[in-house]
This record gives C-alpha cells, structure tokens and sequence, in this order.
C-alpha cells in the first residue's frame, strides 16, 4: 500500500469507519489493497489469485456487517486476506506467513475478526451454524457468515453442514463466491451447477417473459398462471424455487457480480433483512485485477514467491519429491494399464499433471472429496484396478474412516502416494504433515515407507505396487533431494546401516536422514564417529535389526513425526536406552529449517544434542 | 420360509432363475422371504424394518440385473438381507449374526454377489462409481448398481460420490430407497427434498396440463412452449430437470411404488437401457408386511430379539452405560444451559432421547454426518456452549480430521461420548469400536477416560465438563454394568490399585476391569493374589503410578484395543517388564463374551494365563 495511504488508513477505526467511506473512495482503498496483496504475496509467498478476486467482497461485507459481534468464517482461508487487512492487521501484513508473523489462513488466536480456524477445506458451514445456533441460544441477534469458494464446496462436509443448515432457524449467511474453478479445474456436477446461475438474469427475464404472455392472454392465461405460481405441488418449486441451496431450504439471493460494491452491498443487505438462512452467490474473476494472474489463475493459486510483471509466477523448474512420484507413476503406467491416479483437487500439486496428460482416462481428480477418492479406490481396486491416490498428509485425515472400512478391513491393494509428510513451512498448523505415521500405524493391513531420496521413492513405488499386498502408504517431503554424504551403493526398501564402528547409533528416516548425515559430517570434524540406521520401511520389525540396534550403548531416534503413535515410540519397547527425539505438540508457522531447528531435528541440533552426550 | 417351499427354492439355480418366475409365483416368495426375516430377525436380531421394506425392491433388481455379473453395492447393509437369501444364503440364513455366520451387512469375502463391503453408512456410491469406471476401462458393458436409504444419503461422503457420479459416463444406477426416516427420524433438507417427489405424479399430470393448454392457445401458445422446452437457460431447467439429481447429472427415474414387482422392474429396465448414470428413487414403507414393525418402525429398527406378534421388541429396560450417560448428562444441562447434546442419527442408541425431550433447543440430531456434528460443535463451544457429541466408538473414525482441525488445534473444550466403544458383538468387523483408543491418542489436547461403571462414567462426564480443558472423550461399552467382587469405596477419575500383598499386578481398564475382577476371585480360590490396577483417565502419565508399576516383580496388562497406539504399547516403555494383551487385529463377529473369550482377555481367559504364570 501507498506510504500516504497506509497511514491515513490506519488511523481510521477498522473495521467500524468502513462504513463512512464513499464509493469512490472504497474503489481507491480496493486498488491499494491490491497493491499490498500483490506486492506483499510476490515476496512472501501465498495464495494471490483467490484473494485478488475478493477484494470487493470483502470489503461489503464488512460494510454491511459488524465484526466481530458478525462473525465471519472464512472457509479454506484462501480468500481471507483483504479480510485481515480490513480488520486491523495491515501493518503486520508483510509478517503474513513468516514465522511468528500473521496466518496465511484464518486463526481465531491471531485475531477476534476470525471467528473460528480455517486451513482444512468445507469446514465453514458447519461452524457458522454451530455459532449461529449458539447466538440465537443466547439470545444474540447477530450473523454467522460462511464465505466458501465453489472449490470447497465439493467437499462432503460442505454439504453435511448445508444439509442441516437450510433446515435450522438462525441468522446464518452463506457466502458462495463463485469463480469457476475449483484449485486446479471445476470438478463434479456443484461446479457446473453453480455456472449455470450466471445466466439466473436471462432466467429471470424469461420467467418476466412468459408472465406477461400468460396475462395476456384470455381465459386460460391467468389459470394457467396461477397453476404456475400457486400449485402446491412441485410445478411451482421448479419456477419459483428453482436452485440446489433453495432446495436445500436456503432462501437464495443472487448471482450479482462480485466487483460491483453497489450489488454486493445491496444483496448482502438484502440477505441480512431475511433473518434466516440464506445463500448469497457472488461471482468473482480469480486474480482481478493483475493481469498475469487473471489470465492464469491456476498458477498463481498458491505460490511460493512471484516477480512481478512477469509472465509466469517462479516455480522451481527443479524436481521435487512430487514431481519425481508423479513421473515415476507415469512411466509404470505406460506398461501396466490397471494403474489409475486419483487427486483430489491437488492435479499440481501432486505431480499428477503429466499423468493427467498421457493417462487421461486413468486420471481422475475428484475435487476437494478425500473421502471419496478412497473409497472410489476401493471400488476400482476391487475389479482389478491398482489405485494410486496422492494426497497431502494433513488431507489424508479426511479418510481415516475409509482407510479402515472401505480399504484395509478387505486387506484392498490400493497404494497411497503421502505428499507434504512432515513439516510443510508457511502453510503452518494446519497443515503441517505430522499425524500421518501415527494414525496410519493404528490400521492392520498398512505398510508404510519413508524413502529418503529420489530412488528409493521410486523403488518404494514400485515395490508397493507389484510386491506388496493391502494398504501401502509411501511418504515424501515437500521439496527436494538434497546430497549428503551418507551413501550405499544400493536401494533398500527396509533398511540401511551406515557402520562407523562406532557404539553409538543413530536411527531416523525420510527427509531426516539428511540432516542426520550433515550432523554425521559436522561430529567427524570433531573426530567423534557415528553409526546411522535409516529406516525405509516404517512397518516392519525385523528381529535382527533389533538385535543389531540393541548390541549398541548408546541409541538415539530422531523423528519428524508426532511422539504418540511414532516409529519411535513404539522401538521404545525393544529398545531400553533408546532417546527419542520427536514432536510433542502441533508445529506453528515458520520455515521448514526453522521449524526442523525449533524441534531439535535440523542436523545442526542433532550435532549439538550428539556432540554433547557422546 | 416354509420347509416345503424352502426345498422348492433351494433347487433352482440363484439368482438367475428368479428371472423365469411368473408375478404371482414372486408375490408368493415375498410372502416366504418376509417370514423367513421376521423368524431369523426375531431369533438372531439384526434389523427388521428396514429389510421388510427392501423385500420386493431387491427381488425386482435380481430379475432384471445379473449379479455377480452386475455389482450390487447395498449401502450400510441393512436393507441386504433379502438379497442375501435371493443369492444362495438361504440355507446359511439362520446363522445371520452368529459366530461363523452370516453377516449382517455386506462382506465379499461372504459372497461374490456382495461387491463391496458395508456396515458405515454412505459408502455405496464412491464405490459403486469406482467399480463402474473400472468396468468401463475394461470394456465390461455390465453395470454397478448402489442402493442407497435417504438416512444414509445425509453423509458427506455419498454427495461427494453424488457430486462425482454424476458427471462420469458409467454405467452406474443409485437406487435412492426413499422410506421417510433416517434411523431415527428424518433430519435435513434431502428427505424433505426426496418427500416431495412423493408428489412427482402430480407435478407430471401438472405439467401435461399445461403444455395441452399452451397447445390450444394460438399464436402465443408454441412460442411459450417452445420457450418452456427448448431454451438453453434455467427456465428449461427448471420445469423439465427439476431435481437434485439431475442438477447432478444423473438421468432421474420415478419414484415408483416399492412394493409393487411390476413397477419396480419397469422402472429398473428403463435405467439400464439408458447407459449413463441413473437415479430411480423407490419409496418403501418400513417393516411392509408386518404390522408391528409398519406402526413403528423406529423401535425395530436394530433389534436384540423380539417375541412376534407382541407389540414391542425385546428391548432391555434396565440401564445400560448409554441411558446412564444420557441420563447424568440430562442432570448436568437441567442446571446449564450451556450444555448442549448432539447425535449423529442415533438419539436412542446413544441415550440421547430424554435429553432430547427435556432440553429441546440444545438437542441436535444432525442425520448422519459425523464430521459436520464435530465441526458444528466446535462453532458451539466459540460462543461458550459445552457441546457433548455422543457417538459410537467406530463411527467417530469419520471425524478424525474434525476433532484434529477445528476442535484440538484451537484446544476448544468439547465433550465427545465414546459409545459402544471396544468389542460391539453380533455387528461385526465393521462396528468394533477397538480403534479410538490409538487415534485419540495421536491427537495433542485430547483426554481419554475410560470408565467401568456407572458411577465413573457419570464423574468423567462431571470432570470432563467442569474440570477440564480442550477435548475429553469418555469412552464406555455397549451393554450394562455388572457387579464384582473387586471394589473402593471412593470414586476415581485417575485410576485405582488394589492391593492384596502380592507382587504381581494386573493392569487394566474399562469393560474389562470387571473380566479381572472374575479372574482374581477365581485365583483366590486357588489361594493365589494378584494386585490390580484400574486406569480411568487412560492420557495421564503419573510418576508415582509408574514408580507403584515397577515396583512388582510382574505385570500384565489386558486391553480391548487394538496393540498399536494403545495404553499398554505406550506404558511399556516405562515398564520394561510388562506383559501385554491386547487385540492385533480385525475383529469378526461373535457375542461380546466369545470375542473376548477369543481375544484372551474373558475373565476365564485372564485367569487362566495368570495361573499358568504365576
């Protein structure tokens, strides 16, 4: 934002003095939030295209409500960023998503204008019903607002929450801004739904169309009319009451287009004098107002940092875990026509694009339904399909459930590619990959790998796919490979021993091994020697490893996994002295460095720790 | 059924011949399979209505589908029997729910013409959806077929399949048996959605109407209808597409009359021959054809036994850990209006019932959507309300990722009862709750109690409500308390050691503190002792209990909970010698008493290992 303006805007009251603000004067401050959404996403990373496209909106929102007595959800959070500045958080916005700095997401601890946490898709429904519900017990008169994205809205527990929200009785506003897309593409018939209310206006005039012909006409015009209006029957709901959220018991305003302050303004005023549940649908252009992006909304989605004028946001060229699967998929699926590739909105994300393209009936992305995507596994598996189903770790608790009853109860073989395992970085609490080996250990029929590099991912891939049988879970970081100097002149998928002669071992797995290896580097300088297991397969228990671990005096487990349900938790029971070093409660936002130094698991706390006790 | 017809029946070849059966000849083997269902439900139990009404839908399906050829996915299972005996499980059908017998849901390792597991609710048509892609890919022109109850319909998990299913170009058909109630009364928007078209017929007669009419009017009359008909907008639409289903893509059949053979087939014939995704909406009165069961099908829902031809079936009247619950919880609310209750479609199961009458506007049944009654409960507890949601044990598997991201993280302070928690008896695999004790504890800001008997329970409701923070979950069987000679004579809601001077000890906690307490009287009459520790806050970690721990010179611990991520799994890392008993794998169905029997943690099976050993 503009120096002048940036002070000037922050001496107003916020959210309260924008309400006195002129049209004219809401357009300049929507310019100049677009500046600062865009000047400070190209530097800090985030999501611009989904927050550009809700400026407007959130701006009339809080024109017409009063947060934080209103309270505002904001589903996903993918939008949430005007929000945050309108309320008091502009001067810490170039903090957004750097460590102890402002949430990329909602955060009801970060501030009272949050009124409950996002991160997690389809959330927002259900929670401004159960706060909407909670006021009217209390006798509060005030709103619960729901904003979700038509992404989100694919989501089963959109629908949970939408289903018993249009039957209840409270003062709750269903935002729906619609901007046709989904992540990466409109997924399902919800999206294609939605996009038909852009035409809703020529619905209307058409409906005005043939009133007026009916009466006009004698005799049978105004019976046939009347037919029309006041059957009771469902002939008048199909005119009069015509979309899924009416259906559904929602009263319904709109489509109004969602960078025009005057019929934002008007239909959430409208909606606000119902006093019930309505749905507001607002259709917005994902990246308004910054051409690269509007023309691209895909790739500037969420992105990691973006120079700006440039054609294409910055995206590392280099591999990474995700494309390394992605690819690897590929190529087994050239040969062996049972492999299918699920997503669930994650086609990017995932690595899954190339996939898409030369597999393109085996492909498919489901949209935000973690739930689904499983269990449509289970089915495809069941007529001798292999599925594949790349998810984010944070994601996959979604299906936990249908992990266990659609998949492992039948010992399916379905595999499961974990992306983000572990510490994610910016995207902070919610969705930091850290539960994963955990809930997946309490499921019989799960194997679970850890690789640690490129090559073992592809052999783990493989292996799960062709030699193993049930539920195989291969996990992988976000990011890249990096060298170390540990190495074998082989790929295991069980478990490697680095041997120094040394009587004190170290084991660990995953992105972690490099970080144990730079620590090995830093001890050797010291002349101070260890030895290294590397776990690849998290499951097994093999008794001769065990032995091997216990011929050692000392033995330490780094773990970038939460404590309870861990690897090492459990080789506690074999292991007397083993010292754990794992994750004990959730992991707030910060880079991956930092976090991993913060929790004791960056090689250069692992050398401090070593280097102290050995 | 009737000997004779039985024999009759077993000799012709299933379900293939039922297709050269003559309408009458199929009235009359309704007749049989209603007797034969009301005989083995009244004996075994299992569920009666909901099967009495599936009887003609299920026999119309096999005429005109070809299973296994075609895949029946039934979802939950509890419409399945009928399907079951028309399938060549007539001979097996009084083994319905006993050990070794048949299921009472759908299992493919039962049969091949079950093509996909059921027993949790709203699977049927991801799965369905997955075996008619996978058809598709393999040129396999036959269809996947998921029947589907408007209770089950409710859960996210079938509108993300819906949302999918819909836009795909398989050969799948949903069968959508509309019959008024979810389990226990109809909640949302989608029945009331689905009752409307109870009225479908008129709305047809309707709209012929007025189309005739529009015939008759000259000039203006075509161009109205062509506008009506033809229009690309909504108003199309909006007369000639009116439903849910088909704003989902889905080709929509009916409804039709469930009970008549004829309509039925009909309407099933004309799905096929449409080769795309159908809907055909069946509306079926619960328990037809057995007047108990029609007048109140509600009770007969999932009965234990019932003595035909009384009014009401079998159900206990004494107290049981979930009317104790509800009851105490009942107390607690009559004195805070905080206090909120919410189920998930099981008001009577989970002893919600009297809350429900006594405290009407806290009390949310919220149909079956597990994770939306997590997440709503958490915008509750935003506003300063003390949300208690009871559910059953392996059901809260489906909010997993709830109780993770909109309850711990932000460390709200809600209640969860932990229904039918541990082995659940004659329902199987797919209901043990042997799961939540591991996936609770990987969860920061969880605390688990465990109590074994009612007046625990009722102060673990008390302490978790008033004394504690973020979420509490308090877990308790199915069934009723026992008495046993093992007893304080203080209540505790840590944990309780009683000692005899023995150096051994039992740890142990919940149902099966009282199959110790048997274990140890019949040691003493052996004039051996044993010391037992009883847990009850199963997340605490206390030195001095630890400390109590290693002072034996042996210790067991039996646990109904599966080995990974249990209490016992985490204490032996304290306790070196520790000796654990605890399930390590899926349970299959049997009674209560010979799982445990099974499981070797029965009373007799305790004791006699602790005799063998000490």
């Amino acid at each position: 934002m503009n120096k002048e303006y940036e002070e000037e805007f922050n001496k107003i009251n916020l959210p309260g003095d924008l309400k006195n603000l002129s049209i004219s004067e809401c357009r300049i401050l929507c310019k100049e939030i677009r500046d600062t959404l865009i000047k400070t996403v190209s530097k800090n990373g985030g999501h611009l295209a989904s927050n550009l496209g809700a400026v407007e909106l959130s701006l009339a929102l809080h024109r017409v409500f009063s947060s934080p007595k209103d309270k505002f959800v904001w589903d996903v959070g993918h939008q949430s960023y005007t929000h945050k500045i309108l309320t008091g958080r502009l001067k810490d916005f170039d903090t957004l998503r750097q460590e102890d700095g402002l949430s990329g997401f909602c955060k009801p601890s970060e501030s009272e204008h949050d009124a409950f946490i996002s991160g997690h898709s389809s959330n927002s429904v259900s929670a401004a019903l159960g706060i909407a519900t909670a006021m009217k017990l209390n006798g509060d008169n005030h709103y619960a607002i729901a904003i979700i994205g038509d992404g989100a809205a694919t989501g089963g527990l959109s629908f949970e929450g939408l289903n018993n929200a249009g039957k209840s009785n409270v003062n709750l506003i269903v935002v729906v801004n619609y901007n046709e897309m989904s992540i990466s593409q409109n997924v399902g018939a919800i999206a294609k739904y939605l996009s038909n209310f852009r035409t809703k206006e020529s619905y209307k005039k058409t409906k005005t169309i043939v009133e007026r012909a009916l009466d006009r006409i004698p005799v049978i015009g105004q019976p046939i009319k009347n037919t029309l209006k006041f059957s009771k029957d469902t002939i008048k709901n199909s005119i009069f009451q015509t979309n899924l959220f009416e259906d559904l018991g929602f009263e319904f305003v709109g489509p109004v287009d969602g960078h025009n302050l005057k019929e934002l303004e008007d239909a959430f005023k409208k909606a606000k004098a119902m006093k019930k549940p309505v749905v507001v649908q607002v259709n917005t252009i994902k990246g308004k107002g910054y051409a690269p992006a509007e023309n691209n909304p895909s790739k500037y989605h969420g992105v990691s940092a973006l120079k700006i004028n440039t054609k294409n946001p910055y995206v590392s060229k280099s591999d990474c875990f995700s494309t390394v699967f992605g690819r690897e998929l590929t190529l087994l699926a050239d040969s062996d026509d049972r492999i299918c590739a699920i997503t669930a909105a994650m086609k990017f994300g995932t690595g899954l694009d190339k996939f898409a393209e030369s597999h393109k009936d085996r492909f498919f992305d489901v949209g935000i339904a973690e739930e689904h995507a499983l269990t449509f596994a289970g089915g495809l598996a069941t007529m001798g399909k292999i599925p594949v189903f790349a998810v984010y770790s944070s994601f996959l608790q979604r299906g936990y459930d249908q992990i266990i009853h659609d998949l492992a109860i039948s010992n399916t073989h379905a595999i499961i590619g974990v992306d983000r395992a572990g510490i994610v970085g910016e995207d902070g609490v919610t969705h930091q990959g850290i539960f994963d080996v955990s809930f997946l250990s309490t499921i019989p029929n799960v194997t679970i790998y850890s690789p640690s590099d490129y090559d073992e991912l592809k052999a783990c891939l493989s292996k799960g796919i062709y030699d193993d049988s049930g539920i195989v879970a291969i996990r992988y970081p976000r990011g890249n490979d990096k060298d170390c100097s540990l190495k074998k002149d082989y790929i295991s998928t069980d478990y490697e021993l680095y041997e120094n002669g040394s009587d004190v071992l170290v084991i660990t797995y995953g992105r972690l091994f490099k970080e144990v290896s730079n620590a090995y580097d830093k001890l050797k300088t010291e002349d101070k020697s260890i030895d290294v297991l590397k776990l690849i397969n998290l499951s097994s228990r093999d008794q001769n490893m065990i032995d091997r671990i216990n011929s050692y005096k000392k033995v330490y487990f780094f773990e970038e996994c939460y404590y309870n349900g861990s690897v090492s938790q459990r080789l506690k029971n074999d292991i007397a002295n083993l010292c754990c070093t794992a994750i004990y409660d959730f992991v707030p936002q910060a880079t991956v460095a930092s976090s991993l130094e913060h929790l004791g698991l960056s090689g250069d706390k692992i050398y401090k720790k070593l280097n102290s006790e050995i």
